[in-house]
């Protein structure tokens, strides 16, 4: 951490605060400039407080050097995480196809898209019990009845099942979830993030519309400080002017997170784009990018789908699309 | 609405929908033009899912015509909502200034701070207990400890209490508190939404960081629909390409959600900026744009806050700016 | 379009409105409802203002149906514009490679870089004379003696010159140039484009960091609409609020633009990122997701370049890059 | 300046990079620390090229910590610049108010406007002749006819003349106009920049929709640069997610341009809001916020304006503004 100091700073204040550095065990080394002076702190800056320190009167700004995290730092471990759910190995070189549908609706449904997108080489069934809606008069997703039917689901095809906690109340109906997706709006919900570490179950956490890769690993390490280090990291697009596209797919997320990270980086392309005829080609450049698996919406029906119909490919689609992302892997991966 | 076919729809399918359409109470007018036919509906389309609609092969695009928000719509109350808190009336052309430091940190803290804001002139006092932070190794917040303090402020001075809810689980503890505040993190916390609507006390709505008025407006409709029409809606700096200030003050904000909506609307300078040496110069550009109020981070000791110091004013600014505030308003309320 | 009226509104008005849409050759389609009437216009509307209609005191709103381009509009042109360069194809198919430096900076340099991405399989050679810089203490470019020393490395290698153009004045010296590049920053210099337009010298034109799609093929327009139809759109990245990467690359862009457009869509990977550790990643995505071609900035010295020096690879890395981007384009061509 | 070096440079490169750097006058002070080494930067680096650095092998990152512009820097001109166009005084506590019509339209429309706002007080008449337009179909300005009929008008009312120029080629015809606009789409046209830096007319220089501010300043130093320090700075709005509204007014620009800069900062209500029903509200913010002027868009007959039309005011809602703005202006300044 650099903390640049105001001209002429007060020399009590300013023994005051490297005192107070020194008993956290940072070393203070300082620059005196003709104009400015320049503090750099030494040691492990990751539980200082940014804030307190740039709140002093004789700081005029802080930069950090470090990164804020250190469960999630690819610094201090090296090795890829790879996040075991049933016989499927997400991370470490392993390309994952999570397919299903937005919402379960029937069993009918689930179990016919449970059942094709396995035969198309699916690794898990994806499908949402609790629906975050922007409007109250849209469908809120079948809830508890929802977690049934993924279960019969699992039972019939053994897929392991991933699907979205939104209130850590739901927690306990988890128990037969196989990963517990957190929502792009929920990244930030602490209280979650922390019952979330609090468990062992592996959480395949989304990046917020607006969040920094930053952000998302400090969400991260959460989840991680709690105890619980089977964490997927899902960029699903994030907010930009351009309104064409639901959000934008922030492609360049796949190499950076994996640079800093070393937890598996899974592609939403369909909520990214929020439109089906788009997600054949964002799949693909995830795949081609480095990404260790993709998370896409199936539906054996879409126009009749109760949410997010227009982004869903069906089973044809996808069996197609499966084959060419095997192939885009083995030479992008070289 | 206004549903936009793809060019040569197939007849049945037109025939199926438009059938659908008329069995929910919609009327439906089809423009056909050489290339391309659009049609008109018209009725209450608040309840139309507008992505199943989109999601038919027919369609090539949706586009809104009403707004998807009824209960916050001024179109159908145009009457200003006026949110009675104690003595306070926030909205119908009051100006209500909530101050207060931004956690809980001592019982003399909050205390001394509470009873300068009076004096100064403030109606209602803020103070944060649940503390949502980025960093798991930041200080969150006193919890419990920090709403007793925060009563016993109130008992000693009088002044309403407004103060942050983080999650579901933490609303029987909120007896004492007079507004809750959804922070911006919360915003689309549906699950958390839908509880404060099953209550009674009114909620301070911050607008999300990269949430549009639409989606505000949706969230506040969250709120309503559950029968709690005690919404205040607050502006608090929205994430943009700038990254100097914090966030992004979306002044604007004002006089739109006033023309969409009938709730007050109050503006949190404090958060906007992240700077201190800023919240003079937001405070009176809110009130001359028109808010009805401000919550403001006033500190008797700002270096030394435990959290977010860097944009708290001293009891001192916030008497000086409060004197100002009042004679902006007179003069822009003409 | 479609134009929503204000309630009640005034019928004097409103006849004069439709009037005046007939005498532009617009039929108009009206539907009342209990409380909105709407306006569905159809006929070409390219050619209508929107915010002149917008204007008028009985409109609430005007919603676009058809794009309001037309020469760079795959409706009215749903082949493949091919843009020929010499022997070289862009765009129906082929994947064209454009390689060279950030800046020219010495005959040595431009020749050796040229040679080395044409034994890489280049098929164009970049490098810029006339440099944009944020500073007017950064290097501004060799400018004319840059163009010289591109001539001399195209003699040399017999690979085309792309090379960026900063003012109209500068027109007369691109004779030898055979692609003309317009920058991010010139997107929206409405006179330059109609310079441009006016010529018939193949025009690559970049994306403004905040230009919609509709706004980018907007400029194109201008360019067409002059007579000059060999534009080449290049995606290189938008501004969000993610700053650790220069800009964000909008991989979505690839499949968009080829919908909407007939024109070529190529990426810059180097510019998206800014940084020279993802360019491969970046590149590897933007092929998978159909590309017709990228523009690489290669430097045999990275870290001495006198500009841009953190996005350039080497011609070693760029060599490997090009055979692994053949091998990705067979694939997802299919 | 701090460059964050990466682990265990390589002696001999560290040796070179520290020798350069003293050549060029800086002093360098090496932080050596268990991880990490940190080199801070004393002297003046503005003309050190960030870019050249950070590409050196040896460099992970480096951090500013002197702002990059010079001559538009408060720091080193403590003074507010006050711009004189005739009797008009421009920054300095003053508050100037520039109106008139988007575009000209015929000498009878720029004459009456011209003589309606310098009866409610107008310093200054704005009026486009040469129009950016997204739109090649789209009414591009009456041109060098347009400017003709502005200066009648001023020699009709005595207003001096604000308009814009969108190429270098332009600037002869510009002779009697008294300040000279650089439009948002030109902010980085740097060419433009310095041929407006080497005449002497002020420049009133708007800040592009995607700029930040330090881009504004260095846009601003290109003209500084060249001699000519008459340049006042224009908030207009940003580019953001949300698009109720056509631009996000940016209210912080104004107290942190007046910190960062002595140039005086002026606000356009009328495009960053893109509706007159917001205009009134904008302009009382702005000049709470300590705006040194507006410059807002008022038409006689707004629905018939040739282009942005929504966005003008009548000369009525003007003289009401004008007097509500005064007032607002007494109280705040103090």
């Amino acid at each position: 951490m650099v903390v640049i100091l105001k001209n002429n700073p007060d020399k009590g204040q300013l023994n005051n605060l490297v005192t107070w550095l020194s008993g956290k065990g940072i070393d203070v080394h300082t620059t005196v400039g003709a104009s400015q002076t320049i503090l750099g702190l030494v040691g492990d800056t990751t539980h200082l407080d940014i804030d307190l320190i740039s709140a002093l009167d004789i700081v005029e700004a802080v930069r950090r050097v470090q990164e804020p995290y250190k469960n999630a730092n690819r610094k201090f471990h090296p090795q890829d995480t790879v996040v075991k759910v049933g016989d499927t190995l997400i991370g470490g070189g392993n390309l994952t196809l999570i397919a299903g549908p937005c919402s379960v609706e029937s069993e009918e449904q689930i179990c016919e898209i449970a059942q094709k997108v396995k035969a198309s080489g699916a690794n898990l069934l994806r499908g949402g019990a609790f629906k975050p809606r922007t409007s109250p008069y849209s469908f809120q997703g079948m809830r508890q009845e929802g977690l049934r039917l993924l279960s019969l689901a699992k039972k019939l095809t053994g897929l392991p099942i991933v699907t979205e906690i939104m209130d850590i109340s739901q927690l306990p109906l988890f128990d037969d979830v196989d990963v517990i997706q957190v929502g792009a709006r929920n990244m930030q919900n602490f209280e979650l993030l922390k019952a979330l570490g609090a468990q062992r179950k592996p959480v395949l956490l989304k990046r917020g519309l607006s969040s920094t890769y930053e952000e998302l690993l400090m969400s991260a390490e959460y989840i991680m400080a709690g105890g619980n280090d089977q964490v997927i990291l899902c960029e699903r697009g994030i907010r930009t002017f351009e309104s064409y596209t639901r959000n934008t797919l922030d492609i360049s997320a796949i190499p950076v997170l994996k640079q800093l990270s070393h937890l598996p980086v899974i592609i939403d392309p369909s909520h990214s784009a929020g439109k089906s005829e788009l997600v054949d080609a964002l799949s693909c450049a995830s795949v081609a990018a480095g990404a260790d698996g993709l998370i896409i919406e199936v539906h054996n029906d879409p126009p009749h789908a109760l949410c997010d119909g227009p982004q869903s490919i069906r089973p044809e689609a996808f069996d197609k699309l499966a084959k060419k992302l095997k192939k885009v892997s083995e030479i992008t991966k070289l």
